[in-house]
């Protein structure tokens, strides 16, 4: 097995710290126990090495060996087959817990991102945002909302599934759209709640902060 | 191996035919030459039976005996484990079949899903729509005509990650997003003048106007 190298970039602006997709490869790592090593790569200009990773020139990326991997699932998909606290190993867990990063990602953060884009930019009224809020709390949180109420975790015990959901509803969250839903509300506290959800969080508003006070020193 | 059932809807109306989900699972089915057949689920009336298999009531899902799988990435996935006419079996081919999969999901049609929105509903003027039309074109599209600049498939081979590009691709296609991208275009071509892609369309297309006959015939 090679070295786990987690790049994220090396400094972001105040709001989408806490947020940046980095998190959610801290938190498997820390999940599994397994070690890694963090690199920056620059926020501000996006070179050539940064596209050979990352095509779209965003982070994160993970390098194991000589494999480069980008996105957030693949690269949760990865680490899941490294540590079973990651996925379960039984067919229906395993296939329960791929349902889910799909879900996840390209069904409910297909519709949150977007709504947190109006958000963001200010642009909560008129009628494509009533078309995305509804999209979010109808087709979306209301959902997920009679899922969660027949579980604690979506693939029977905790998989990399719950990392990618709670920080997709996570970011719901942040703008009021889990208010009426208590269900996705509790999910998404027992997800931070765990030390390995923690961690990862602190570390990342550490890693950007340290950059901070590098160029405040500079 | 069980038997492999894929569900899509009985009918559904003119704009998305040819675009329902559905059409990614046969087009892999076919690709990988693995038997199959199509049950349909109610367009209109969506029960508990609808629910549990595909919480947010969406179609498609497939069973694959005990299994019973939603989410067309998850699904795909799932296939490409029966037959490496999906996906290359050395690790470096799996890896970035895997990555690619969500790079199409999770990246671009995250961007075009609510562009194509603003296009459904005529709403293509105004600030959040030239918001989502750069994300697409400059951060998606642009960044896609640069790999497809360097390669036929996206992981060597043809794998389930170009069923699923070709297919987000496509949308854009249909709403002229792809005009000043000529490689992204020839690839949307590639895919489309395979055999597998052309049966699958047409089995989804004839699947929905059989349905017409019925109502036709009531």
């Amino acid at each position: 097995m090679g070295e786990l190298v987690l790049t994220t970039y090396d400094w972001v602006p105040e709001p989408p710290r806490g947020f940046v997709r980095d998190l959610r490869v801290r938190w498997a790592l820390e999940e599994a126990g397994l070690p890694y090593r963090v690199e920056s790569t620059p926020f501000k200009d996006r070179g050539p090495e940064h596209y050979a990773h990352q095509p779209f020139a965003q982070v994160p990326w993970l390098t194991d060996g000589d494999l480069s991997i980008f996105e957030s699932g693949a690269i949760l998909l990865h680490l899941a087959e490294k540590s079973e606290k990651l996925m379960p190993r039984d067919p229906k867990g395993r296939s329960e817990t791929i349902e889910w990063v799909f879900a996840a990602l390209n069904s409910t953060e297909m519709a949150s991102v977007p709504w947190s884009i109006f958000h963001f930019m200010g642009q909560t009224d008129g009628q494509m945002f009533g078309f995305f809020d509804d999209f979010v709390r109808n087709l979306r949180v209301k959902r997920m909302e009679t899922v969660l109420a027949k579980r604690d975790w979506l693939a029977g015990s905790f998989s990399v599934a719950d990392i990618l959901m709670v920080d997709v509803l996570r970011l719901i969250d942040r703008f009021k759209g889990l208010d009426e839903a208590p269900k996705c509300k509790a999910y998404v506290e027992r997800g931070k709640a765990r030390p390995s959800f923690k961690k990862a969080h602190a570390d990342q508003m550490a890693h950007f902060a340290a950059a901070d006070r590098l160029a405040h020193d500079a």
